[in-house]
């Protein structure tokens, strides 16, 4: 194909996207692979530079592993939520904004463009409050579990966001945010991507993850549900399709499209230029749930 | 190339060219036939669509012509300016401002854009005097020649295209300029193209015509040279490289440059998405010329 | 009068016009009279300076005539409305935007003002749909009928013409809109500037005629009618005394005022001075309608 | 001469006059003759009404001896300035600003116009210094004079006035000035309308007297010289014609005008709309001093 | 106690009151005492610069007498109210807006504030109506009454306040009210502070007298009430501990709270620094009165 | 003193630091006590409170040495600059932004404020360039160094502080920089503050440490120098007055007033509401240093 015939081709998708905010959950294999995130972020300027709105929020969960080691502490795990003692969240904090988002940012820079960095106690941007310790069932039994400084969104302030995107900023967001005592608490990417998409009316939550997208059959790559609504992913569950890690990111995608945004796309962070071919393009590359 | 990559080499122009004024003059072939005016017209669309600053000239001889002699009028040239007389004045500018022009405007809209007519009325954008009468010397001798209604760029107030692009809009202009007392003069296309291009401090003129560019030899399209400075062009001429038609075409691109312009590009409009390609690759299409 | 007197006394009116939007339709004799013409256009170039924001809607069925029988064609029409084949459609454009359009926003310059020509495809300013074709009763037989290119409007975007009023320009439209194609479409004068006039919140749309106003007598113009409500309207229709063509030049007004346009106002274009006086004395020069 | 035709004669003086500010000098007879100041207001509000930006600077003098009088003090002046005790500089103050200053205001409101009523010390307008004491020759005699509390300019701030006149109000300033301790200090009228001139580059100054402006022959209206430059005033000077009262007038015209004011105009208050007069028409009513 | 501390005790009302719009009524002996009236000027500038918009409304009861006597009047009240004849109504004129209003305002200036003295016909900011004539019960007696020029709140347009406090200015206001006709009007000015409290939804308004505030002994200033609701107010009312000419003030303080002012303090205007100590401390030094 | 009098006594400073951007160096022993911390940052958010624009640079210097020795590695310093590794580098990264200028944010938000953190690369705000290798004298011997990632400022781009300041917010920097390949160096904060605070034309530099200036004789508290000029500065170096690791600091600040900072503030951070008795008191805490 023609480099003009396909920049033409783009041109609904320069239409539907101009200065549209569209938040883009970076994590994955893609956080730890520095060839990969260096594609990554240049996709993401150039979205900004094509007249759109990019927003990041970024994991880290392997390089907190690390450190942590490093360190002399044992990673630990409750229902997919990591144990959070006071020295760990400071590893969190500094691994998380001291490294993995300056990183970012710098990628940014080198790319041409201008990001940010911030995480939830920047302008009051994330309000958190401590989840449990709660009383829940694993493997069968009920036990009481006390997550440490891990938190729940409370309340998002948009303002400092809508300020830097309206400067040409790229926004770079460590999910960390801050209780009504100016305390840290650490708080799941994915789920604080979704609470940030929906306080900007996100046209769009792009989750850049490890795997293709939804398939009919794991096995196929061929397999894949490129668009999907609501209703299709709980008959989707029910039939067993979507399972395991897949449902929380799915039954998440749910509450986010519930909230206003208009999709929320799944895509495999590890194929070349995934952010561009999927909003982009005609058919995309991943599976694109909408409302209705 | 994937299309990934193609967007992404793309990321140096579209730094470049971010909130850019390009003057595009639109003639020759491209303006008779009807699929590549469509071409040309989704290119510029594309390009606003990415955050550059397109603005439109157009010519029209051919359907000043076809018209002209619909209506039993020859049309006549000295020097390669079409001699005006009243009835003439009064054909270009239906054909120019009532069809041309509104035909380009209806693409914009066609392809998701938002175009304006102009011409030189229009906030008193292009003043202009008459031309001649003068004495001449035609084929060795001197003869007094009236060109009638053919006028010369006095003053340009780029105020109306400024507030146009601001609120999103192409522009599209037909080379009409009015004297001070309100009557309508028939303004070379290029001319008129170097000029608002001059006044609006635009980074490029693209003049798309029926020629790849500037070539070493004129029968090898393979000794294109694709890019050029002022002292180059004038070797070239006197060195007879550019010659008969190219002559006034660089000598005014040169008068351009002067004026503060970075570039202009001397293209083949007939070559599908040049527009694009011209702009958004490394190589470019044609002859770019610059300052130094 | 003593012209400080004169101005004093048009206090009231200045008040209450100041900074108001008032579309001004303009057809009629006055159009092909060039002398009435530029008296209307300095009027309202006089408007301007004084502080109102007045629109120009024009229309020129005679030059239109004209041009048709040059080019060998025969001006047909069904109902008072022009059949509008393809090349009637071309030489309608050609006349009204080229020569008419070009010719008023000339003379507004001429008088010191800013003028704009717009027609319905700047900025997408009057989307159109064809009329018909379709079944109508003609001298008491049914007829199928087909005007060719003849449409209705569909909707205004009045953005650009608020952008160019609050620069100071003089907006001077054509009255010919375009579908969703692109395609133009031949629109009657008199319901482009009804439409407008709504869309914008104007506060009065002049209808520029050859006649006085309604009169009670239609043999006496001191029978003038100089103010009716909507009511008094459908009464005179009712009693006969608004009959033939001043029905649906009222009908349409009606339909103005519905729309929230405080009054329009029916006068005489061949009186000297007929804008300023109707605008800026106590008593007018025509027939003014409002709501109640 | 019809109502329309008077309208569009002024056309060039309202388009000269747009936006313009005018400083207008009231004093004299008008002020104390209500229904003479009360046609001086309506037409200011015209002018405010038809797009200029009216300022007013009023003097007061027989309502100040009056209010004297009554409170059984002798009014004393020296050069033509008014001797100013505490007790008078009490007693100016109540009267210009408490009484003149809110009549005019008052009527402003009443033809429907928003006025301001200011004074020296409001937004620290007008910075003054105490003049004298000092020795001085009267009547041949060297003496030494104590003006009191009479001021001469410092330092004009029109930043409220800018702020006022962008809100559409009509500033009315009372000349009186503070100085840096903040105490009052009573101005000349005639020298603080210059002054706030030259600070608000006002296009012009226009100063009401009793007067039909600077005649050839005082005894023969019709020797009036409606337009002088600068060097002419020095001639007339010298030949005798401008003589006693008015040489002062003209000298501080003389500052105003090298101030960057392009002109002066003297004219008779107690002509009715001599205000619009002198601005909307051709010929003017009284003498205008230009620079060259 | 030290000033950083006494800083950053206040960092709560600085933060609550930033940018708060808050009303000050100066009255009763502080306006006659020069120490005093400083003293309340220089804490209100000192408020300004610390990011608040005060905005003072002045009464002048004492200066006005001493005027009229000065002129041969005798002061005459009925039910509180001053009558008002045509003359007096002159000297209020004079003295509060030529004299009190003016001197505050050079205050402001001394002090290094930006001061604007305004009265109720500036920018239409008090539009009045004469109260009575009416029948009202003297002492057991019916008797009809005339106040004369004694006026009550219309409208009022905040207008003209917004704009200044918005540029930094305070503004000085002389409670004098002008009818339709621009008729001057002698109003309360304890009613004119509340009405315009009222209209700008200030946060607060602070009513200085003469006395602590609201005792509930009234030989005990230890039994100061610092903090009531409306239904407190009315229970002390019926039990008597509010008599007197404490009654009126207290109701029309009722009224401002239930208009949505959030408090209205009664505080001593003869304590040194009143204004800053009611504002930036704990416990404030008067009465405050809230809704609920 | 009483609470009034203290503020009134602040009103000149009010009024000079208005809106004045004040940079302020956090350092040395306040930040390893959480005690002397918390009142540093409540006593800069009265100062946003009141109307300044404050921006907080900081060190950390004991906090890396921590974590360093935590992970094994052992601090090493060559002329007063930590020699930094690639992970000295990282650990440099976290601890200052992850963790000391996020704890700093927090206790801003904690008081009320809204602040931001940010580093170099945020908004290309510090771009810097690698120190050395270099030849340096150290105790009479010529040696080969080389500090690894210790950076010098090379260019500011303030455009971030000036929008976050607009906006309200107080930005907390760390002092790492970015070179043109977006890699991370370790830059001195006293520089840092200081190249700061001349990009922002801040009115005045505090420098926070751990001695009560300079002192003439450093065992007297009492011979502390209230304010010196650059002059003097040189002559009490040559003096011996000024000594040690006081020199650079002094240099420095002479570089920064020499970029058009009004003056360097040298205080203890120690003492109790330092930068409120600094900057609100006639006599300050510390050492003013201002060019002449």
């Amino acid at each position: 194909m023609d480099i003009g015939e396909m920049f033409t081709d783009a041109l609904p998708w320069l239409k539907k996207y101009r200065d549209a905010i569209i938040v883009i959950k970076v994590g994955g294999h893609a956080m730890v692979d520095s060839e990969a995130r260096n594609g990554i972020i240049k996709d993401i300027v150039t979205l900004r530079y094509m007249g759109m709105k990019p927003v990041i929020v970024h994991g880290g969960g392997p390089e907190i592993d690390a450190m942590m080691k490093k360190l002399g502490k044992t990673p630990s795990f409750v229902s997919g939520l990591r144990v959070t003692d006071d020295e760990t969240m400071d590893i969190v904090r500094m691994v998380l904004v001291g490294k993995v988002n300056t990183d970012l940012v710098a990628l940014i820079s080198r790319h041409g463009g201008k990001g940010i960095g911030l995480k939830g106690i920047d302008g009051n941007l994330l309000l958190a409050k401590k989840k449990g310790p709660e009383r829940i069932t694993v493997e069968g039994k009920d036990v009481d579990v006390d997550y440490g400084w891990v938190g729940e969104t409370e309340k998002i302030d948009p303002d400092i966001l809508f300020t830097m995107l309206e400067k040409g900023f790229i926004p770079v967001i460590s999910p960390i945010g801050y209780d009504r005592d100016g305390r840290a608490l650490n708080i799941n990417a994915d789920t604080a991507a979704g609470d940030i998409a929906a306080s900007l009316k996100a046209v769009s939550l792009l989750s850049l993850t490890d795997v293709d997208g939804i398939l009919m059959d794991p096995n196929d790559k061929a397999s894949l549900l490129s668009h999907l609504n609501i209703m299709d992913c709980y008959d989707l569950i029910k039939k067993g399709v979507i399972s395991k890690g897949m449902i929380p990111k799915v039954l998440s995608s749910i509450t986010v499209l519930n909230a206003g945004i208009e999709s929320v796309r799944i895509i495999n962070g590890n194929v070349k230029h995934a952010v561009l071919l999927e909003l982009l393009t005609e058919k995309g590359i991943g599976t694109q749930i909408v409302k209705e």
